[in-house]
């Protein structure tokens, strides 16, 4: 396959840099947590209770055609390749735990991706909306309308005073986990992040990598995301994480603006050294690849280099992971051959660009 | 002035990179000091009589046509500016001691640059070849031959016993001074250079940076020259430098190999790095230019880059040192000027040789 057909196959429509101020904010996402009623949740329930949970999603669901999200797509794990699993954890569709701890895990998907709902993963369903830029409120409508469509046909776990019950009680009541992953480079560079993140944290919201939980925030990548989903309505929840996201991106700009001002020269230098070394470099991990594509990133949000547009960190990102390079390669390859991988990669697709 | 133009005024002969093993020895050098019998060294004597040295000069070699060398321009240190001198320093064509010291300095410079006598330095003549790849026996020639020229014409101090007689009593005798500037990025990468200088030493020879004593060997570029002047005939002194420089040649020749044979990969990233960070940086010192221009001709000489000339690790070594800046600049400039205008200049560089 050439490199620009399995690009364009690769990418799902959020990574597209598209949305409302995606110069800063690269994805918003919107998650809810369902259960059926009187069935038990995945950790406690039987193989077969779960199977047959499948048998309902497939029923009711996967072959019925959904007015904006059209038909969706059954992907059962016990029928995946590793790797096939693992490119759809790095497109940030299922969760590592549904790849590969879940006991008869699947997942529906749109075809434009921008809906997965897990099945049998920590609940029943975990109905995920993700969207390109800053749309939270878009997600948020989007998630209750998938949420309506589905209870017209089953009933979810509910209780009059907790609301949703969830698998882990920091789900139960909405169930609702929104987030967004924001690009910072300008408060990292300005050594503003470390007195901003404790401030973050304080409002009950986390500040995780760009892979979830535990991860590191590679890339000058931040997902900030509510703590709570009891005791306050979805839209407040979402109210609370758009505020403190909008005074962020106000940081953000204000803070590459002083870095223009004061040391232009030295940003143009740092982001052009890491095109150059994106451009050139023969082996590359997977750490470096994202710190420099983020550079890359600022210099183009910046106006610095402007013969590459905005959407190859987000691009890059995904496909410079090891899943989609071994899918790319069309074999399993070991850390050396995926180095080696990902810097012809990326000199492959900055050349596409440079090409266009 | 465009760049091509000043570049193809700038270069001198011996750094086209054009000379017999010029994968390796750069250029090639032999000086000679001499004095004129009868009148006090440099050191002592007044400015009056250094000045009537320079009408000697005048008289009898500068208004000759040499055979070989043309005709030689005489520049008296009195009628130029600082950074003109300061460019023929970095052409290695005048030493610093006689831009900034001497009393009544002079240099006569043949057209092609491949002789220059500095008058008035250290000694009354300082009768330099240099030459580029490994060509010391064309250049003790040369050497020999401007040497006869002159005696025809004036007597040199000399003494039955201990030869020609100079300022410092370590150059008396041949008062030769023959050197070899080498490449040997093999050798430090294998971390062989460490073991190797001591016993260069040992042997009576001395290893200097690229410009003389007390410089650092930046670049893997070391230039390696004969320590005794006395009790050698000048035949004996090149022997035994170019038996030394053979045996580095051949041992950074296996290096080379070695060096592709056990790790293609991480050269090719090297070299490659160092290209793509010379070919888009925007600020840089002269200590990393010349490390990555090492690099990049490394590079070159193994086969792994192939769209560049030999020649332009010589070529920008020279030309990117502060007084060549200065002198395309029209103007001097403060050391963040420099490192921009170095930068540019590098860049502009590379895209010229990449057009063509």
């Amino acid at each position: 396959m050439s490199l620009q057909n399995f690009i364009s196959k690769a990418i799902s429509p959020w990574m597209k840099n598209e949305g409302p101020d995606s110069d800063i904010v690269l994805s918003s996402r919107i998650r809810l947590a369902r259960n059926i009623e009187e069935i038990e949740f995945p950790i406690i329930a039987s193989k077969e209770k779960l199977e047959n949970i499948i048998e309902i999603v497939k029923d009711k669901f996967s072959k019925h055609t959904h007015r904006k999200f059209g038909e969706l797509e059954l992907l059962k794990m016990d029928d995946m390749k590793p790797n096939e699993k693992r490119v759809l954890v790095e497109k940030h569709l299922i969760s590592p735990n549904l790849s590969d701890e879940s006991k008869a895990g699947a997942v529906l998907l749109s075809e434009d991706e921008s809906l997965s709902i897990m099945v049998n993963e920590e609940d029943h369903f975990r109905i995920q909306i993700l969207l390109s830029g800053f749309q939270l409120d878009q997600g948020l409508n989007y998630a209750n309308e998938i949420d309506d469509w589905m209870e017209e046909k089953v009933d979810f776990a509910f209780d009059q005073k907790r609301g949703y019950l969830t698998s882990c009680p920091t789900n139960v009541g909405t169930g609702l986990r929104a987030s967004v992953m924001m690009h910072l480079p300008a408060l990292v560079i300005t050594r503003q992040m470390n007195r901003i993140l404790p401030a973050i944290n304080q409002l009950g919201l986390v500040v995780r990598g760009i892979y979830g939980e535990g991860s590191e925030a590679l890339g000058n990548l931040f997902q900030i995301s509510n703590q709570t989903t009891l005791g306050k309505s979805e839209e407040d929840i979402v109210d609370d994480l758009r505020s403190v996201v909008v005074q962020l991106i106000q940081q953000e700009r204000t803070a590459r603006e002083t870095l223009l001002q004061q040391s232009k020269l030295q940003m143009e230098d740092r982001v052009y050294r890491s095109y150059g070394i994106l451009s050139y470099s023969r082996t590359m991990e997977s750490k470096e690849a994202t710190q420099r594509l983020s550079d890359v990133r600022l210099g183009i949000d910046l106006g610095l280099i402007t013969d590459l547009s905005g959407s190859i960190l987000n691009e890059l990102m995904i496909l410079t992971q090891p899943g989609f390079l071994q899918q790319y390669a069309g074999e399993i390859l070991s850390s050396e051959q995926r180095d080696q991988r990902r810097a012809t990669l990326i000199r492959e697709r900055l050349k596409l660009e440079n090409n266009a």
